[in-house]
């Protein structure tokens, strides 16, 4: 994509209404449009992140058998009676609109639906298990949401449910999610701790979340250093400077953003709003679940939260809006016309390059929107590197500034670029 | 994939509350779930499809310069008092909800959106022209959503906008716009009419209204059989059996799905919400708008109606769930072991294979349902085609049967088959 094409309009000055790194740094950048707090619309270089992280997680959940659906926004009253939920719990934060007498919510959570299609659609335990997902954006009132895409009235989440017969499935199918979620976010970029919290009221089981250390997190986990022991801080026994049950060594707090969690259901939904099965012996029994949801926007929010600096984003490489960022430095026809042929080799081996073709801005507002926007991987091309037949390489993360002859342009970033290069 | 662990079920009764076409059969082949009049979860079939139609759009949409972006669901109230739409107008099928004192409307269309973000970013005529559009879901208060697909309450829709400085400059696009309109709807297997419409009372232009004919349309389009003439019959001052202006045949009414419009918007928003640019002589002036929707899952809907018989649904080609839909009628082992392998064979091949693997089903049932979910190639692998070294092959929009050697298999299926094939 040509830069001079490209929707966008970075800003110099940093939102100054806005207190996390995250929104500041989407906003300043020019990926996010602020529509209202904790609602935000996705503009060109955002949502390529989004679908991103979207792309990501369909591979993984379809690797471990999911089925992709689409849920609805718009939900009935009476689903959500049907486990007295519609005014209580996460009712509270519904949003609910009137049409004529009947009264309608925005979905914040489809435990209710799933189990709905689910009773409809399953009858034998020959039906199972099955394992549904969507992305879908999700709605919950929240009067002060504060930081960027991490708490949003208005966001975007992958939910994924489970449905077995017996308890051994459903525990090596929750083991199997789990395993799928450390990958998803380690392409992400994030270093996610898998930390145990509370089984939230209907399970002996304890639930898991995801938990990414950050300084701009909301939450906070207990840790041993050495891994061993990871708890959410509000369902923690221990606490900081207590010794870790497997190894003794002194207990950590630190400052976390979740970013995914997962559920042992149980009973309780398929109880509630009958969802039965016959199981071989022809008995009648409530179906076992699951549920798994991860954040797709805050994913985002989190990955800038955890990878910045004072000059800008710096993307994981699966999540970055482009591979590659080029540069042209000069005003040289020739020299022009070098860059565009690199543009287009580059394009034809599969990177996604951004190309700063722009003629209107000077070498030092092109480098510092580059270290703004956070591509990985920064290619110059100017009168300089070209009277030496080169280029200059350097990646955003790192400080050295490389010098690489353009026969040897197409290898050197094939072995920085991990994406599918032909 | 294979039939046994796709999650869908199909029935034999046709759902007697549904009068439209495409809700019957979508729901009895299993594409759809019903939440609530008008709003419909897809379910793994009927999101393949959708995820077809939005991909076709995506690359028809992005070759005439538009930049995908994601608006938001929830929109302020103070947007649409700018121009006057909150109680007028699209406000009065708009759901509202409101948080503390706060009135938020759910986006019914998003030209306030769109006007707010550009006027934020186009200072100079130099940030001109801009095309700007997103895939996202709608909301509309429709009391009597009664034809499935065709007319929702929670509905997709893909709407570009397009930003021009000069009416030259938008009147070349809107011709672009209008011939991508033509070309995603011929891929997605409609016949659209072009017809003149209304111009909303804001613009002296018409608009225009790409028309399917087909049974179960709720619009008339007064037309000449030779293709010269053609309005909705709500705008037309011609009707039936008058003669066509320009080559005198008589004209003709049918009964229409609309299934996208073009509008030029002239300066109505730009100038009732301050989006102006300077142009190259300094001088300030409003943004010349167009905007072009198209009803996603509308065009799946209107597939159905046009293409279906009393089997089932008869998908076109780009938008079937599957390319081919590969059915095993043999409980015999060796028979099994040969489809596994023409499965994997023709997945290899980049073909996407519906593969009926089931062993529980009857030979009479498997075909029945295959003629009803409407995978336009059928393959059929049994003990008789097996001991011919074959298969056969159907059209499900034909009536031949064809035995095709397995040696020929690939080739013959290359030449039915329009998709990427390795």
């Amino acid at each position: 994509m040509k830069q001079s094409a490209l929707f966008y309009k970075t800003s110099k000055e940093t939102p100054k209404e806005e207190t996390s790194s995250n929104a500041r740094l989407l906003l300043k950048a020019g990926f996010l449009h602020k529509e209202m707090s904790g609602v935000w619309s996705f503009l060109p270089l955002g949502l390529r992140v989004l679908r991103k992280i979207e792309k990501i997680i369909r591979e993984e959940i379809d690797a471990i058998g999911g089925q992709e659906i689409l849920m609805t926004v718009l939900q009935p009253k009476s689903l959500w009676e049907e486990t007295n939920r519609w005014n209580e719990g996460i009712g509270d934060v519904m949003y609910k609109v009137k049409e004529g007498e009947k009264e309608i919510g925005l979905g914040p959570t489809h435990e209710e639906m799933i189990t709905d299609i689910v009773r409809k659609n399953v009858k034998s335990w020959q039906d199972l298990p099955l394992k549904l997902y969507q992305i879908q954006t999700k709605f919950r009132k929240e009067p002060r949401a504060k930081s960027g895409l991490l708490r949003g009235r208005e966001f975007g989440m992958k939910d994924l449910y489970s449905f077995h017969a017996t308890e051994e499935d459903f525990k090596s199918y929750y083991e199997q999610a789990k395993k799928a979620y450390s990958r998803i976010f380690e392409r992400c970029g994030l270093k996610a701790i898998v930390t145990e919290a509370s089984g939230a009221g209907f399970t002996k089981d304890c639930t898991h979340e995801f938990q990414v250390e950050a300084e701009g997190g909301e939450d906070w986990v207990v840790r041993c250093p050495a891994g061993h022991f990871a708890k959410n801080k509000e369902v923690s026994d221990l606490k900081k400077g207590d010794k870790c049950p497997a190894c003794s060594l002194k207990l950590e707090e630190v400052k976390t953003i979740e970013v995914g969690n997962i559920f042992p259901l149980g009973k309780k939904y398929s109880e509630q709003m009958n969802a039965f099965f016959t199981d071989e012996e022809g008995k009648k029994k409530g179906i076992i679940m699951g549920c798994y949801g991860i954040g797709t926007t805050r994913v985002m929010g989190a990955a800038v939260e955890v990878w910045h600096d004072e000059k800008g984003i710096i993307w994981p490489e699966e999540i970055s809006p482009f591979n590659v960022h080029l540069i042209l430095l000069s005003g040289d026809l020739k020299v022009r016309e070098i860059s565009e042929k690199i543009y287009d080799d580059l394009q034809g081996k599969g990177l996604e390059v951004l190309y700063d073709d722009r003629e209107n801005k000077s070498p030092g507002e092109k480098l510092v929107e580059s270290d703004l926007i956070g591509i990985p991987l920064r290619l110059v091309v100017s009168d300089k590197t070209v009277s030496q037949d080169s280029a200059e390489i350097k990646e955003r993360s790192g400080k050295e500034i490389e010098l690489v002859k353009f026969d040897d342009l197409a290898r050197k970033i094939s072995s920085l670029v991990k994406a599918n290069v032909r």
